[in-house]
């Protein structure tokens, strides 16, 4: 049987085009939401429409702002000789969280992905080179994820980034803290080998 | 961390406000929205604003509907001397799914349930109990949950109906269809023996 009303099908359907959200769980949360209050379904539905009204992308690393430079790049006591190399928003979120990290972001918005097609041209790579040439930039960090793509765009940038005379440097790989050494693949147990670190290292923290 | 952007956080609670959805799953979902191009986005936001401005509730048996009067109770096809009590929308669409029931509904909003503040005032039963009274009703059969609240909803009804001349049924209990029997609780298979049809009747469909 169809849904018995155009409109409350309508907000099935926009919940359904969500990744990761099917039919059954769109229509439970509609009707989650038919139960509210009106006021509190007006400011639901306002958010969606302020969010892509609003919401800007900082000029220097493409971080997602609502100033024209983000709170990061703004900030003073950020190093800015130093980018770490991000895929989104997510991934900033995920490193700031370690507190390890004081310089600056560049946002790509992707990895190179021929299967998808998406280019180099398609991610936010022109700018993050013109902020190099513009000279001061000592360290870029590549913190892309390791996957194909991901080591297909580090190693792209790393091509870009040789003509200029920056370090480029990219984040370990090794055992997870908490990993149990049976279950970890041999590609990182084997690397985690091969770049041992002294003990003493792992006293630091 | 904090999110960088007081529109973004907007969105990601107001998805985190949904049932099921955590904070992580609220961010990936509001930064898939903003790669959406304006119009999907705007779409998006507007199908809300419309979903509790335009959707009304059959005056009749208080099914979601576009017109005051739904479109089951408005077929002059179904039967309208039996209703059939739900919890609400997604159990009519179970219902009608199985193509075997041609009366008409009526929608509770709910159970009957103390412990989270829901009396029978909270639903729909007064109505209910007019549409009996009325006449022209022949049988009610109860199809709520099979839970506690379910229950106490379904004797509470038949208490209430039993002074009026209608027949009270309820879904049958026993062994799902694909049910293997050592993983059946006791309760259901002990029904499902006291209960035992004719095999003929398994026959049938």
């Amino acid at each position: 049987m169809e849904i018995p009303s155009a409109y409350l099908q309508e907000a099935v359907n926009q919940f359904a085009s969500l990744p990761g959200v099917g039919r059954k769980t769109a229509l439970r949360l509609a009707l989650f939401l038919l139960k509210q209050s009106n006021d509190e379904v007006k400011q639901f539905g306002q958010a969606f429409l302020n969010l892509k009204e609003h919401v800007q992308f900082c000029k220097q690393c493409h971080n997602i702002s609502d100033e024209p430079l983000c709170s990061i790049c703004n900030n003073p006591k950020r190093d800015q000789e130093q980018i770490c190399i991000v895929e989104d928003l997510k991934d900033i979120l995920a490193i700031e969280s370690t507190q390890q990290f004081t310089g600056t972001y560049h946002v790509l918005g992707g990895n190179i992905s021929p299967l998808d097609g998406i280019g180099p041209t398609d991610l936010n790579i022109e700018s993050l080179l013109e902020r190099v040439s513009t000279g001061g930039i000592k360290e870029i960090i590549l913190a892309l994820s390791t996957t194909m793509e991901g080591d297909t765009t580090n190693f792209y940038l790393y091509k870009k980034l040789s003509s200029f005379d920056v370090k480029v440097t990219t984040l370990a790989r090794g055992v997870a803290i908490g990993d149990e050494l049976e279950y970890i693949d041999e590609v990182t147990l084997g690397r985690s080998l091969v770049n041992r670190l002294p003990y003493e290292s792992s006293l630091k923290h």
